[in-house]
This record gives C-alpha cells, structure tokens and sequence, in this order.
C-alpha cells in the first residue's frame, strides 16, 4: 500500500491537473464589461477592486447568507434591489475588508460607495449594488475605493473577466470563472473563497451573467440552481456573513428559459467544485454521492453530513477507505434508513452492503484514494430513489495551520 | 506575545492538572460492586471485560444515541430493560469491539453473553443488560467473553470501580470514574471516550449507580440530566452508534429527589467535562458560556455550534482570540439575535460589545488562553436571561494525525 504521505504527493498532483484549466480568457455575454484594478487593500499590487458593468439596467436576482451576522452589503443589496425593482445596472466588489460588523457606519459607507459609482455611470443609485469580502470588524475605506472609481471605469471591458475574478479572490489560489454558451444565451459565472471555510475573510461570493431571458423566473431558477450547486458545496460547515449570489439575466437572447437553467446550474456547479477543491489545506476534491433517498431534499442533508463529518475528511487525508465513519456520519442526519439495507462504495469498490464489510475490495478502494483526481464516496439509503451530489475537500493538517496561524 | 508553540507547552502542563485528579480508589454505593479483567481483546493485558453487579434488583433507565446506525447491545438494552420491567442486576461491557454492523447475529450474540451471566448470577436474563465499544464491523468474540464470566465474577467487590472504568477504555488517555455522597444517598460514575470523536470506536459510554431513591421520576431525572452533561460535551459533532447511557438507583437510600438529581447531574457535568478534556489531540479544555438566551435549549443551540467549529477550535489552538469566528458561528445556529447587542469575551477580556470589537483587550484574552487550564468563551445574546455551557476541546493536528492514521 501506497503511505499516506506518497499518496498526499500523488493526490496534490492529480488536484493540480484537475484545476489547470484556469483559462487565459473568458468571454462575457454581449453587453456586459468588467473591470478589476488594485486600489491598495491588498499587498504586493494584487487586484483588489473589481466591477461588473451592464450596458443597460439588467434584471436581477440575489440569495444571501442565513447567518444572524450580516455583512453591510447585504442589507445594501437588499434595499437597492428592492427599490430599483430589480433592476442592476453595475455591481462593484472589493477584497480584503468585509465591512461586517461594522454598524450603520458600514452601511452609510456601502451606499457612498454606490452613490459615487452610479453618478458617474449616470444611473438611478438603487441600479448599483457592492459586495465586500474580507476580514471582519475594519471600517471600509471608503475614500480609497471612491477615489479609484474612474480608474475603474476607464479599465471596463468585454475582455475584463479575468480581472474581475482575480480582484475579487482573497485566500483563494486562483481565480473561478468560467463561461458556458448555448442557442438560448450565452452565461458567465464568477466565485470566490472556499465556502463556509473563512468565516475570518467573509467569504463566499457569487456573480452569474447571462444575456439569456428568464423573466419572472429569475428568482426561483436562482435559488433552484443554487440548492444544486453552492449549497451543495461545503468545506467545514462554518457559513459567512457576506455569503452572497448574484445573477444578473440581461434578456437580449429569448430561448427556453429551462434551457438556460440547466445551462447556469451546469456553471454553478462547476464553481461549486472549484470552491471545495481549492478548500483551505486541501489534497482533494470529495463528491460524496447519495443514492436511493426518499426525496433530494434527505439526499442532500445526508451528504451534507457525511461531507462535514471530520472523521469522513481526516479519513480522506490518511488515505483510508473508511466505511464505517461514512455510515455513522450518514446516521446522524436526522433521515431514517435502514443501515443493513445500505450500500456504501469508495470510487469503484463497494466497501459496506448486505449489512457486511467487504475488505476484499478495500484494496481498490485505497487504490482510487491514492490515485485519483477526484475522491468518491457512494451511500445508497435503499429507500427510494432521489438522489444528491455534495462536494467538499479533505481535512489535513495545513487546514489546522492555516486557521491556527491565521492571525498572528 | 507567547507563540503557539509556547503557549500549547505552556497548556499541556495545565492541562495535565486539571486531569491530575485521576483519584487511586472509587467507592461505590452500597448494594453495588464492579469488577475489570483482561479477556484478551486489547493487547498488552489491558483490562477489556467490565462488570457492574447490584446485589438486587434494581430500578434502571437507559438513553440510547440517536444515529440510524445502532450497535446491537442498542437493541438488546432496549429489549431487557422493558421485558425486564427496568430492573438490572448486572451490566456486563466489553471494549475494543462495538458489536455494531453485524445484523441479527450481532444481537443474538449480546444476547448470549447476558444470559451466560445471568445463570451465573441466579437472575433472569432479562436484568442482565450489556454494553460494547470499539471498532464497527467485527463480530463479537462471544466465546472469550462467556469464558471470562465465571473470573469476571470472582473479582466482584466493593473496590473494584477503578477496575471496571480502565475495563471500559478505549482510546481514553485515563480512566473516568467520580463519586460524590450526600443525605439523600451516595452515587458513582463512569464514562467513556471522547463524546463523538471516535466513530470508529464507538464511543460514549457513561454509567451512573446510586443507592439513592428516585421512583418513578428515574427515566426523567435520566434524560434532565443528560440534557445538561453529556448531551453538552461535543469534540469534533460525530456521534456514534453505540452511545449510551446509563442509571441505577437502587433507592436504599430515602431521601429528597432534586437533592439527588443535582448530585447526578452535577457528577454527570464533571465526566462530561473530563470527556472534552479527553478529546483527541486535545491541548485544551473550552467551556463555551452562553448567556443571555431566550431558552435553555436555544442557548445549548448556540453553545453546541459555537463548540463545533472548526474554526473556533482551531483558534483555540493557535491561541488566537477571534471573537469574529465566535459571533459567526452564533450567527448560524438557527437562533435569532442582534448581533449589534451582543457581547463576545475569551476568559476575563471583552473582545466584542456594543457593536464593536475592543483590540485593546485582546492581549488579557491572549493572556488567558495561553495560561488558563481551562478556556472560557462566552456570549451574550441579549434575548432574554436564559443560559448553557457546553464543553469541548481545542482542534489540533494531532486530531487530524490520529483519525486520518487511525487504520494504517
């Protein structure tokens, strides 16, 4: 048997082969530009400022956190979106401070922020919103980012996505975004941080743009495909209080709106993936599938489970096909099954069914532990037929480092 | 500022005298004895076979853990405790084998053992309950256990609950047993594991034996207690298939019912405490004080998720104050409160009120972390007058080294 320490070697290979593919360029659907720039929040000239454009007020859509913490921008997304009817003519993001628990001070300097924007777009203030990511308690520094607002309006463009990406990242590695085309639109989606994995650095944020049509539809095809892609993506279980999704559906393109849903929960998911593969200290990106569940709903929470168990992770990192912590942690979701009836498999080796281990194949399975891009964990509940992928990253001991260090 | 390195030194010393009081001898109530011995499940002729013997019957209740996974002395438990009426005359516990996943066989396998004791005992099968811990999926040894029967009762005596608490370890770093005496009757107890941390060894077991008197309030005065100790202990959130615990009151003694109950729930709080402390990799003990809640069972809400954060835990670890992680994961508990109002302390500093942090503390929150044996992490919520506390350890790369190394 490979040791846990070859197979890590072996493993971060394989991860760094599964997301090579950031792309040089990703395009943005016609009429939207984007823009990033470095105003000093970061060090070493890192973008840290970014603005995506439409070129005319766009429908749009917004989920936030369920956190009773809430970040300024969120009650700002709230109140503009509300009072703009939806309607988004630009959405401006910094890096590096979360304006969050920072009163109404922070949300006074939130709106500044998007009062100065929309002057000089020349829009209604409700039609800009902003999303902050960063740590939490420092008051923004609002003159420093107004004072790069030309700068930022000078640099916008159809070619601007990648700065985008890259100025809103803050712990992640590399930047998330990625672009998907079809006869009923064409959509680019954006994402930043490792999910619930920096509750410090205020976290998880989402941008999807489409000149596709949805209509009246925009709010439940977002919550629909965010069920099915950032709320399947967890790395520890700690959610944000900046966690937020915004989709932005111009309508230029009239398709099938169902279409289209596909087409962005398709986007979402591979951003999802992105999220838990770039977790903090990760080796591995962990599907964990569930099979044979009464209804998607209880397939999901006992992924959920099973994906935030720390005995599931650590079992993970050591490189051990370990059935049994996977079938504890999928008894504690509160969805009742019958564990006899269950069938638990690591990548292609079942490992638990019939009620019985089977060591036989946990060769194979430490076998697709050790060598593969992406780790597999299979329950099948046996008590009907939905079903659920869930994705998450092992737990290592550089993600004790990282969060034990992190500030000082 | 002392660097983690230091301050974990620093800490382990601390730690070491919190859990010093290991005490050489244990009484029991009158009416009970106990007995351990070596079987031959554990290496190096550590003790694995426990016996807890009452001279009559007598008045039990049981709580059984609430995973869908259930280890088979679950079922045996449940099933003699009612056809026996709730009268137990032995319970019998062997370790390094959970009897879990092992079907019908596993059942009728327990079931064997109780009813070699009980001839043995002159008693109806019935009163004699048994209870497993240890890895998941192997079968029991029955027949090294029954053969140990006729030994295990030979060393039956007033003196042996030091015996029976090693008998019942697994990775527990030292044996967990407590007495405490008062007017309304004496009370022993034992427990075991690390509350939910080791799935895999499946886990929890606790043991209270009294010679008070409860009546008919025992199965209530049971789950109250258990409400405010051992369901207050959390490591790492994975609860196990064989949790259980459980209560004899033999009621010898007469005496006042709550003055009894607050001598079990206060004897239950302190092995609670002493499973945290326990924890795997732990360098630290962390009481997570909640005040100011709308319930008692809204504050252990609160506690509990602040308690299984990782990113709480692991600033424990790093020695880090961060009463941002603290108010974020409050924040996602499903309970709600300004967060505005709130006030967030580590040990004797106030880190968090009035809507602002206070930096100038954090030096004496530093302090206290480094120093103190005992971690205290606190939040007020400004609901109401409610209050928990809820105990757990720090995370640290030995929790990760442990668990991911755990098979290999």
């Amino acid at each position: 048997m490979v040791s846990a320490a070859e197979g890590a070697a072996i493993v971060r290979r394989a991860m760094t082969v599964l997301l090579e593919p950031v792309p040089a360029h990703v395009p943005l659907p016609t009429g939207f530009r984007a823009a990033g720039l470095h105003c000093g929040l970061k060090k070493n000239r890192q973008l840290d400022l970014g603005l995506l454009l439409a070129d005319q007020p766009s429908p749009a859509a917004a989920i936030f956190t369920q956190n009773q913490l809430v970040g300024a921008h969120v009650h700002l997304c709230r109140d503009h979106l509300t009072r703009g009817n939806g309607l988004v003519r630009a959405v401006l993001v910094n890096a590096r401070n979360a304006n969050c628990a920072t009163g109404a001070k922070g949300i006074e300097d939130a709106r500044r922020c998007c009062r100065e924007l929309a002057e000089r777009v020349r829009c209604p203030t409700e039609q800009v919103i902003m999303a902050s990511t960063g740590p939490i308690g420092a008051p923004l520094p609002t003159e420093l980012i107004v004072s790069h607002l030309d700068a930022l309006l000078e640099r916008v463009s159809a070619d601007g996505a990648m700065d985008f990406a890259r100025a809103i990242m803050t712990t992640d590695t590399y930047p998330k975004a990625l672009h998907a085309t079809g006869p009923h639109g064409t959509a680019t989606g954006f994402a930043k941080g490792s999910g619930m994995i920096h509750p410090d650095m205020a976290t998880m944020l989402g941008f999807l743009v489409t000149d596709g049509h949805l209509g009246e539809a925009k709010a439940n095809v977002l919550r629909s495909l965010a069920d099915r892609s950032f709320h399947c993506v967890t790395v520890d279980g700690d959610t944000s209080p900046n966690d937020s999704l915004f989709l932005l559906a111009s309508g230029r393109v009239r398709g099938d709106v169902h279409r289209l849903e596909a087409t962005l929960t398709e986007l979402g998911q591979q951003l999802a993936r992105r999220i838990a593969a770039d977790g903090e200290g990760a080796t591995r990106l962990i599907t964990v599938q569930v099979r044979g569940a009464r209804s998607e709903a209880e397939a999901i929470r006992v992924g959920r489970v099973i994906a935030t168990s720390p005995l599931v992770k650590t079992a993970v990192a050591g490189l051990d096909p370990n059935w049994g912590r996977i079938l504890s942690a999928a008894g504690r979701a509160g969805v009742a099954f019958v564990a006899d009836r269950t069938r638990v498999w690591v990548g292609p080796a079942d490992v638990f069914s019939g009620g019985a281990p089977h060591p036989e194949n946990e060769a194979a399975a430490h076998r697709h532990l050790v060598g593969d891009q992406e780790v597999m964990l299979g329950i099948d509940l046996a008590c009907g037929s939905a079903s659920a992928d869930v994705w998450t990253c092992d737990l290592t001991k550089d993600y004790v480092q990282i969060n034990a260090d992190y500030r000082s």
